[in-house]
């Protein structure tokens, strides 16, 4: 019965968390009609969509390690203010069936070889697709930030890779296992967290050994997305950035996890690269990210910048930037599902850098600039074969 | 003796205003190698210049109706912290030299016919071309900001225009028949400030017949600049704008002539205007300009931005700006004199639309996005022949 | 059977208004014990309350010309964020109660004689005092903001007034209408809002004669709350504030209201007095308000600071302050009614100077700094009787 | 020549710092009539100001580690802005007078016994009281912050301290070993910085010992300052505060030794508790101190506050201060030099609690309010004798 016309899968890793519930529930309020599409890149009026799958063909599942069902989780944002709560009960029937396709994910800590539960995860993803006749399932990775990877040699060539999942239970990190796994499947994947993921040489490996794209790391949609707005007016403005700070105040999940240092480095490490790209040169500035579990779903961030103008003026210019972390995130997801399908449909292997539009830390490019890499994002719709 | 290599004349409209005190301390300081071309867009490595006059061959003269001579305004400034006190020792023959080019504006309320007073103008600068053996000499109005103009039907068509000059004193405001003045001299004119000057259409269609190119209005160096870097951003991520209100507090000059509503209204309807341009919609919110004495020639912006993301979530932005008007404006003068002069050389004529990067309101143009302004600049400048 | 403890009546004009709603609503959800009291000032554990009637003995009632019913209201307000929705099904029957003694209240444009109208007023809040058997009932007024009333020689004496008001439709604003109502009535008034209220000559002259207190004018929940913690700082550093800019963004009702400068002046008006008064000096500076319905039931306020410290040093303070005017203002209502029943109780007559801490423009005082207010207001608390 | 009036020797513990340097050419230019005694507390139209030594029979001397001269180091301070260059010229013979009081300070990793250096010190300050017949000399120690003491069991007891101090050269850190210095030759004590200081309890038996007073610590100058202005409010009006949230950006001298988080530690550990302390309750929330060199001799705080008001309303408010560190600190060390003189004429002995008005981290008091330190303060000024 699903044959009528191609339907897309996409399968969220961290099914049950703040933004892939979110994810499925606009999806669904947007196919109800009951919403506008605000902060879907993909379903403005002149974005050349006629490359991607209709947002109403996509259809989801995932793994998750909770088991709390998806309408809960669901009545527990509107509870904390991200939708409304009035938009749940339409959207029932559809939450349900969603969650009825998401399975247990990989545990921390297990002790079995990883090459097992590699398969097993492949294996979740490809009946799905199986069951629901799909014509491909783009996987997305929403769980929870890890802390960089311990180095292993194994990371650098695939082959090593196999042979050491063959034996060991602790050669990748959840993030790029479950890459390992989606690529195994022959799936899409997308790193939208600044864990690993797919960003190991070996994974890489696999991808252009199985003709597979894959985009990352880490959405932009904060303190980094304005950055990327401001940074190249200073520099196209010729005004010279001395420093520039940064306060990030995040409140529930990845606020907990990214008070590690450790684990917000990977973090912190990219947001500052890019403004070195950006701005030409190095600036001063340190970046903090505190766990503020009063601000709830929401974060703020505020940014300083010390400047010099004409005849070495010092200036400054400041920015803050109030929003919820999951709807300024599902809606991305949604877009990104729908693009590299198209880039799957057209062939582009490895790194898909046209997509960089949505990350901190783009693979496979070195602009950070966010008007450049919209335009490239345009060229990238309108032409998926052409720009891998 | 300076026919060795060609030179380029800047003819300043308020010569001894703070922009344009500003903009000759500043190029004689670049000359004489005491400060590095910080906010100098046409200096930047990387900008395509091999069309555009050396900034060192830049020579300065102008109008004004004051006569505090520019030494003392310079010194004014450097009180004030716009640049440096122990600069201007080793100028001070530059500055001299330059003051001795300024001649006498055009007062306010002469009844004689407007035409008497537009051909002295033009004579003034067609002496100074000659006198200094320029190649050519570019008209840059950097004066006060006047209020719109009075409606005229002489403003729409140039034989109506020329004879009412011959017997009317109150034709053209200030600005325009500055404007006149300089076509009349066969002259490029760029409008920094959002008076009306080249922007009638009886002096575009002077301008056409001279052959000439002019560019304005209003030179974005603040709150809009900042507006022109992010609101694409908006667009481009789908977020709904519902309200951007904004705060300019001004110390010096321009504060207090823009302190009178009507006035200020010519350039709050442009900061309006380009917000919807680029939003794609019109936005609820309020602009205002108060004028504050203390902040002496320095000036703050606060911005509010009330958006909308997926799922209806609202979310705000804010940002505040503190800059120095003078330095942050002195040195897109001096860009725009070069770029002019390559227009002018390249056979352009009538509103230069490439040069939109610069101005609150770019004349030819409806395009407010920066990113976007500073991607054809720079088409602009690498053949100004071919995008007039 | 209302007998056994004492009861006050707060009898609130504009008794359908958000704040209005938000108050009953609030006091409902505490005497069920479903909310702390979070912003009640005289709850706080160490308040001096004995003298004060619990807040669980207050009984509302009220006058509004619209006739949207109070729990469709509260519906309203919990749709745009005020409170949790929750909240609401178990506080049901006390809001209907509640509404059923709302009367209508005194409609704009009557031509009748407005001795007529008071009388009506009066004899409405006598009769809701006399069938709860209350000890007594102040009156607060939360309606819209009026613009500042039109001068009438009847406003600077009793007698005059009560001549005209028996000939003339148009001599108080409604405002002061219904505080003559009150004073007739029996009853204490409070001026929440900038309105003249009980603000005339002739009104203090009937308040004081009537042996009644009165108090205002204009909540400080704010803006000017926030300046008045503000400012002493810099006067008890000797730091020397040169400008001091505003800008208030307001959504709802008021937000519209104000936004006719003629309206917004009073309240304008009143901020700088205060800025004035405590730092001893006379301030640059504009404050702006704007009506962004875009914020719904919000308000943002930037205020920016420019301040000199020794040796003239230049440097800036700037705050904003994001709130839901509803829930800022609602719990000091249920304070001031229980203030000014303790001061009603205790022979205070006249404005109540001592309750300045909660008001921008302090009846009887001309303290602005919110520390010594409040020492003041505990003094009165602890001995209503002594500081009138 | 010197006896015809009382003279009180301020003595600078980091002479030639910024903050020194800044108080000894501002009493300097308020002497020489050249400025107004913008941000001086005690010299306030209204400041009981009958006990104290009047501003101009102050005379500066002190220690440094460094030996760049007063006047070579105003000059550097003008060229950054904190005061203008030509106010210099007119003091030029004040500050070489004041240079040439400086004495070599106590360096660090000396291997002889602290007694030793500690006598010395003492003999300096005595000297410069006897050659300058001083009625008395008061020690503020305003040099670089140091890390928090190594305890060491020496520091409880004075015996024990003194036997200690014979044969060990790193029983006190430097400020502990000034504040040693500086009883021994019978003089107050200021902790101007949140080094130890005399905060030790052999150091407090040793001020009673010697009836001698001293005040500290940390000069709160910034975002405290702001905090103890604020925070009160919010507890006045029962508004709950649920996270509080700072970065300190600071440029020059501070910055650097803040920015090692040990050394930081001292401060962020007391403006937490103040805080709380107001509040009446712990808070979420992180403060950070950043090093931005850029900023030269400024610093800009951000805080941010997210607290929740009736019915659990979440609302926020933001504050940004920029300042200029040496500017804001150096009044508060002329009027703490008068005020402890006061305090030791009158037989203050002990911690100086009435003077927690300038400190974080008040010796003496758990009150941190500003408003009700400013009202003891006061107190204080009429009666020294009255509130030790």
């Amino acid at each position: 019965m699903h044959a009528s016309h191609p339907r897309t899968g996409v399968w969220l890793v961290g099914a049950r968390g703040s933004v892939a519930t979110t994810a499925v529930v606009g999806a669904a309020a947007l196919r109800a009609g009951l919403i506008a599409p605000t902060g879907c890149v993909t379903e403005q009026q002149d974005f050349p969509h006629h490359h991607l799958p209709p947002l109403d063909s996509l259809v989801f599942a995932g793994h998750d390690i909770t088991d709390t069902p998806l309408p809960k989780r669901a009545a527990e944002l509107a509870a904390a203010g991200v939708f409304p709560e009035q938009l749940l009960a339409p959207l029932e029937d559809e939450l349900t069936a969603a969650d009825r396709e998401i399975r247990p994910g990989c545990p921390a800590g297990s002790t079995a070889p990883q090459e097992e539960a590699a398969n097993s995860l492949a294996a979740d993803i490809a009946a799905f697709r199986d069951r629901e006749q799909l014509d491909r399932v783009v996987v997305v990775n929403v769980a929870s930030t890890e802390p960089p990877a311990t180095p292993h040699p194994a990371h650098h060539d695939l082959a090593a890779l196999r042979h050491a999942l063959r034996t060991r239970s602790d050669v990748l990190p959840p993030s790029s296992l479950y890459a390992y796994a989606a690529f195994t499947a022959g799936c899409p994947y997308v790193d939208f967290t600044p864990s690993p993921g797919a960003r190991l040489p070996a994974l890489d490996e696999l991808a252009r050994a199985a003709r597979l794209p894959y985009a990352g790391s880490d959405g932009k949609t904060g303190e980094t997305l304005v950055q990327s707005a401001l940074a190249p007016m200073f520099a196209a403005r010729a005004l010279r950035v001395r420093a520039w700070s940064g306060t990030n105040l995040l409140g529930g999940g990845d606020g907990a996890t990214l008070a590690d240092p450790e684990t917000a480095r990977s973090k912190t490490d990219a947001k500052r690269r890019g403004l070195g790209h950006m701005l030409g040169h190095a600036v001063e500035g340190t970046v903090h990210i505190d766990c503020v579990p009063a601000l709830g779903e929401w974060k703020t961030a505020w940014d300083h910048i010390a400047f010099e103008g004409f005849l070495g003026t010092r200036m400054s210019a400041q920015f803050t930037w109030h929003g919820c972390d999951s709807a300024l995130a599902a809606p991305l997801v949604l877009d990104l599902a729908r693009l590299m399908a198209a880039g799957h449909a057209a062939g582009a292997t490895g790194p898909l850098g046209a997509l960089g539009f949505f990350f901190k830390d783009p693979a496979g490019r070195t602009e950070y600039g966010l008007a450049a890499q919209y335009a490239e994002l345009l060229r990238f719709a309108a032409a998926p074969g052409g720009t891998p």
